[in-house]
C-alpha cells in the first residue's frame, strides 16, 4: 500500500506524489545514516551524517505541512529541495563510483524528492 | 513507489511492513486531524484531535526507531499499538455509523498499524 | 535550568538564545493548541490550530538544525520566522483584546522567536 | 527564560519539570551526537550515536505528549526513561573516565530526565 491509495482530504495528485517522495526520502536518509555509521571510514564523516539527518528531518517536516494542508508548505518544500540537493550530491561523493547500492538508492530518492519539492514550491 | 521497494539495510520483511504501516498511519492521522477541524462539531472534540496527533507522532517515532535499527524499537512499537487502538476506536465513534469515508479509512489504517506493531513488539 | 546552562559544542551565544527561543515557542504553541481546542468557538478555528501546529513543528526543526550545527540552519530559521509572525498575529486576533493570558503569552513567545530567527537567518 | 516561566494550561509542577528535563535532554543528546561524530574514534561508534539519536527523539515525543495533555504520556515517559538510562550509561562509557565535559554533562542530563520520567510514569 502506498500513501496515494489512502483517503486524503484537500490534496492534489502532485501534492500526494510530493508527500510520498518526502516520506521515502525521510526513510532512506535515516536508514542510510545508520548504514554509513556502520561502514565507517569516509562514510561516517560528520558532514555526511549531518546532511543525511538534516534531509531526513526537513523531508518529514515538508510532508507534515502538506498533510496538514498548511499555507507555508511551499516555503518548507523550498528548503527541503535545498537539503535534497546537498544530500544527493554528498551520497554520490560517498558511493564508491556508484558501486555502493545503498548510497546510489539514497541519491536517487533525494533527487526524486528534489524534483517534487521544487515543483511544489513553484520554483521548478 | 512504496517504502518496501527502497534499499534498506538491517531490516526484515516484517519490519519493512511495520515501517510502511507506521508511515501510512502517521500520514492519515495528521491529514484526518485537519479534516476533523474543518468538519467541526463532534469531529473537532479536543480528545479526538489529541489522539489523532498522539497517534501521528508515536507512529513517526516508531518508524524512525526501526529505520535506525534501534534496540528500543519493540518498546516504542508497543506504545504505538496502544495509541493505534485508541485512535481506531475513536475514529469509529466519529464515523457517523461508517458513512464518513475519511474516518473509516483512518480507523482501518490504525488497525493495520496496530497489528504490525503488536507483532513487532512481540506481544501479538 | 535553561538550555543555556548546558554544555554545548559549536554554538554561539546568539545561537543558544535562538535555540532556547525556538524550544519555548515550540512548547507554548503545542500547549496552546490543546488550550484552544478545549476553549472551542473561534479559538478552535482550523486555520488557528493549523498555524499553531505549523509553528510548533518548524520551531523544533529550526532548533534541531542549530543543535546539530547544520549548514542549512539559516534557511530553516528564515521559514521559522515567517511561521512565528503568522502565529503571533493569529494569537493576537484570538486574544479577546488581550484579556486571554494564554494567547497573549503565546503571541509574545512567537515574537521573541521571530526576532531571534530573523537575526540568525541574517535577515533581521 | 525557562519553560516553567511560560503560561501553560493543564500541567502540574512535576509535569513542567519533566517537560523541561525532556527538552534539555533532547537538546544535549542531539548536540552531543554531532560532537561525537567530530571527535571520531570510539565516540563515533554506531551504537553510541544511535542511542543518542533514540534518546533525543523519545525525549521530544515525551515532552510533546505532556504539552498536549495526552492520556498516553505515562507510557511514553516510561519508554523515555529506558532510553535515558541506556544513553547515560553509554555516555559514561565514552567519557574517558569523566574527563570529557560534554559526555559528562550529557550523562547527567539523561539521569535528571530519567528520574523525572520514572516519577511521571508512576514507576519511580
Amino acid at each position: 500500500m502506498t500513501v496515494q491509495q489512502l483517503t486524503f482530504s484537500q490534496t492534489t495528485p502532485d501534492m500526494l506524489k510530493c508527500i510520498q517522495d518526502c516520506l521515502d526520502c525521510h526513510s532512506i536518509c535515516l536508514n542510510t545514516a545508520t548504514y554509513c555509521l556502520q561502514k565507517g571510514g569516509h562514510h561516517a564523516e560528520p558532514s555526511h551524517i549531518k546532511i543525511l539527518m538534516d534531509c531526513a528531518q526537513i523531508c518529514q517536516t515538508a510532508a507534515d505541512f502538506m498533510l496538514r494542508g498548511s499555507e507555508l508548505h511551499r516555503e518548507v518544500c523550498n528548503v527541503c529541495a535545498d537539503a535534497n540537493e546537498r544530500c544527493a550530491d554528498d551520497c554520490d561523493r560517498h558511493s564508491d563510483n556508484g558501486s555502493d547500492a545503498q548510497m546510489k538508492a539514497c541519491a536517487e530518492t533525494c533527487r526524486r524528492c528534489l524534483e517534487s519539492c521544487r515543483k511544489m514550491s513553484g520554483m521548478a
